[in-house]
């Protein structure tokens, strides 16, 4: 199957399952973990504190997208390693600009929420 | 409240919330609706296809986070519109970005996942 004109705003479009995807904190955090190269599972896990059930889940939506593989090497003990394919590596800027967007301007939003938290309570 | 030193990748940061929320697909649709000037909560429903309820709570928590105004108008009838604020213009070009990714990635994706399910289904 193969979508002519993809477009993100199109109710029915597969491309908003895409963007569902890639729009998704664990999968932003998990590429910039990659981006330093192969890692193991708990490598991953350790580097972004995440629940072993939720970054399983993560790491199969990932490989079923061919935007990671995972690699079984035949030693003892067994070794597993995840790594960006080319389609992955793609994904490294436009989501290092989300992360760094969070924290650059977290300070701006903490802010904002005080103002608006305070404004609700003076309401009240 | 002031975050010294917000790091996406530790655990406890508050940045990990500011990632959370523009890490959203809805997030990344209403953004892109506002960039072309301000609108009506029916406009970007209709642009974009999202439920009334999904859109309200996204747009109240965009509001909250300083993200989005809103702003009601004394006329009869009565006028809401949403519009981005300056942090909010930030957010256009890491969002766009996103936005294109889906829909120029978007037969990757698909050619891969008919790959992974047919080898799937290949070694059932």
């Amino acid at each position: 199957m193969t979508i002519d004109d993809p477009n993100v705003y199109a109710r029915e479009c597969p491309s908003r399952v895409v963007l569902n995807r890639i729009s998704d904190r664990w999968t932003a955090l998990i590429i910039g973990v990659l981006e330093e190269g192969p890692a193991r599972f708990t490598e991953i896990r350790k580097a972004m504190g995440v629940t072993p059930k939720v970054l399983t889940e993560t790491l199969r939506a990932l490989e079923r997208d061919g935007i990671v593989t995972r690699t079984a090497y035949p030693e003892i003990p067994p070794r597993v390693e995840y790594e960006l394919t080319p389609l992955g590596e793609t994904l490294r800027t436009p989501l290092a600009a989300i992360r760094d967007w969070a924290e650059e301007h977290l300070n701006e939003i903490i802010a904002a929420r005080e103002r608006h938290d305070g404004e609700r309570s003076a309401d009240a």
